[in-house]
């Protein structure tokens, strides 16, 4: 298994320091998964003590050879219980203020740290640690590159099993088994709470507009109201838009796409969104470079999406529209820039985002595509390769 | 789409109404979505205020057509903001008291309740929802006897793929893809915070005796310490036991099984585990009644284990032993009851758990069996019924 490099977690670790220094925080613990292997290079189960200054402490409960392992950090130790944190970081001192990752830490667990060390000051740290993430490293880069490769062969193997009659749910299925050969660990994590979403959906025609219970603008109907999402039994038909959205992740990286495909012909409404759609993109890589505001990028889109009349159907809906045309990927699927209105961030060389300009249209379907990008010295570098037309499939 | 019906909500909602009586508790809010779905039919973004007297309100924030076609109950209203949750219910009074799930709710979200009601305490009930959810209806035990049934199907469709030298992963995949095409709704959800788990893992040989940073038994190696857990690259091989652990939801309901399987033949110090497992096995199924403490059968299981000289292979390996042998299952894979050291609650109709006698042999892998079982008024059923002896596989 592929382990992260020392200097990055090295580095990565500086960076939350500064960022704690900054905002006069003493220490932090850091506690989620995904957080963990960032700072850590391994999810064994853990806390991770961060100080302001010096080393980092990794306190495993189990696995602890396995963490060992992973991590290239100095200090690891093992616990018998979480209660046994207590005692040892006492005896580090400093304790004012504790940074937490508030936005994801159940309440019950801030009542046990307030219990264990009733003189600190419990502080959020997410954003900062959202922010330290945001910056890719060229290493993460590379890993993003490796996943991406694995979603273009996704999308590229939709061609030869799509056909009349197959069930979304079939066609996924085994889109899910060519990723999983490739690489892919299985699972795609989001950090906001209580999105718990599929990481694959193939829609044809009508599914593909079920209006979403998540902050996202297409996402399926699912098989059941436990899980109101995904593909369905619903069949591929002809002339209607199969729209298939996956993502895959590599040794944790996410990447995110989407594309049309179809047996037979579109109407010529779905064509000429779809061509406004490669617009919107073109524009997007043509301006996108360090400096500019994220949000830029979706008042553009909007901007020609209602010259073009088709303000009804982009990203949503009529009055059931989100107000973004693309978000951050990494080790989540919904992290930090996002392109947004509101979100008035400027980009920043080493940003890596998913970029999504999709048309909705009720009772019919939906038209779209989603690329991810890293943000360069001097413009955008696309990460994902695979065809970016709409997709026809001759049938057999 | 199988809709809940409106008398299971009722009976529901007032089995926490009691509840929330007896802990002088005046209302309460439902957010988390498995929780939402129990209580109300649907998970679409929605808050739902639960009086400790009285009609629920369930607020809509998206989409409100959907939760009103999927909830039974009287008053549901659309909401645009999650602010305005704050004027409604103050107009609702009585909020002296407010129940949160605090177990699993992040701690910014009860920052935002507490400046929303600022005359308001906030207080736990995830216990009392536990509680709630953990005996089952007849409705309930029908959604699981479905689930149950395409288990026992992956578990079939096993014997009919595994081969030597195929992978891992290439077998998850097309017992996922069978699951799936029955009904199986893709996700099944564990309630523990940090506890992102795999629903499906074929394991073999010594790929099952990995130690897991998880509180289960068996969990695999996976293919990243970004996830370090699941199915892996290893091949099929001769003579080695590979273990196939899945779970199926169906209608958000889910069934948690695991079967043995050797292509050739099993040593035999592993055939006697298997055999000790199954007597395990056989003990339970006699003496399980409404009454018996849920402790009680970890304790039996442990002596028979002794006895058999195998108490360093059972539920882990020696020094890393998890000490419980079963779990209650719902629509979360982790509920009440636990069938564990310490759990003195006594089996009651209407709990169902999943009961796992697991050997695990260090370098070599896992015998195991795991079947769901309905406690009933003089007993327990069984709902799982894939062919429960090692499956013996002939090479082709």
């Amino acid at each position: 298994m592929e382990l992260t490099p020392k200097e990055e977690i090295q580095k990565r670790v500086e960076h939350l320091q500064s960022s704690l220094r900054r905002a006069k925080v003493d220490s932090c613990l850091i506690l989620q998964n995904v957080d963990l292997f960032y700072f850590s290079g391994t999810i064994q189960r853990s806390y991770l003590f961060i100080p302001a200054e010096g080393e980092p402490l990794l306190m495993v409960q189990k696995d602890f050879d396995r963490a060992g392992e992973e991590s290239p950090l100095k200090n690891i130790i093992p616990i018998e219980r979480p209660k046994a944190i207590s005692s040892i970081l006492k005896r580090q001192g400093g304790l004012k203020q504790i940074g937490l990752e508030c936005d994801v830490l159940p309440v019950n667990q801030l009542r046990q740290f307030e219990k264990m060390f009733p003189q600190s000051n419990f502080v959020d740290i997410s954003k900062a640690i959202k922010q330290v993430r945001m910056i890719k490293s060229s290493y993460e880069i590379g890993q993003l590159r490796q996943s991406a490769k694995i979603l273009d062969e996704v999308f590229d193997f939709a061609k030869e099993i799509l056909r009349i009659g197959m069930t979304e749910i079939e066609a996924e299925s085994q889109l899910i088994e060519l990723g999983r050969c490739r690489g892919h660990q299985g699972l795609t994590r989001m950090r906001a709470w209580n999105q718990d979403m599929v990481n694959a959906c193939v829609l044809s025609g009508n599914s593909g507009s079920v209006l979403p219970h998540l902050d996202v603008s297409v996402i399926g109907p699912g098989i059941s109201p436990a899980f109101p999402q995904g593909s369905s039994f619903n069949l591929m038909e002809r002339d209607v838009p199969i729209q298939i959205d996956f993502s895959v992740a590599y040794g944790g990286y996410i990447t995110d796409g989407a594309r049309t495909y179809v047996i037979g012909t579109l109407p010529k409404k779905l064509r000429d969104a779809y061509k406004v759609a490669l617009e919107i993109r073109d524009e997007m890589e043509n301006i996108a470079k360090p400096g500019v505001p994220c949000s830029h990028f979706y008042h553009l889109a909007s901007q020609r999406v209602k010259k073009r009349g088709l303000e009804d159907y982009f990203i949503g809906t009529k009055k059931n529209q989100a107000p973004f045309v693309g978000h951050g990927i990494g080790l989540e699927i919904d992290e930090f820039p996002l392109l947004a209105k509101g979100f008035s961030q400027p980009l920043e060389t080493g940003m890596v985002f998913a970029f999504e300009p999709k048309f909705i249209f009720p009772e019919v379907g939906v038209v779209a595509l989603e690329d991810d990008y890293v943000v360069t010295e001097h413009g955008v570098e696309k990460l994902t390769h695979a065809d970016d037309q709409i997709i026809v499939i001759e049938e057999s």
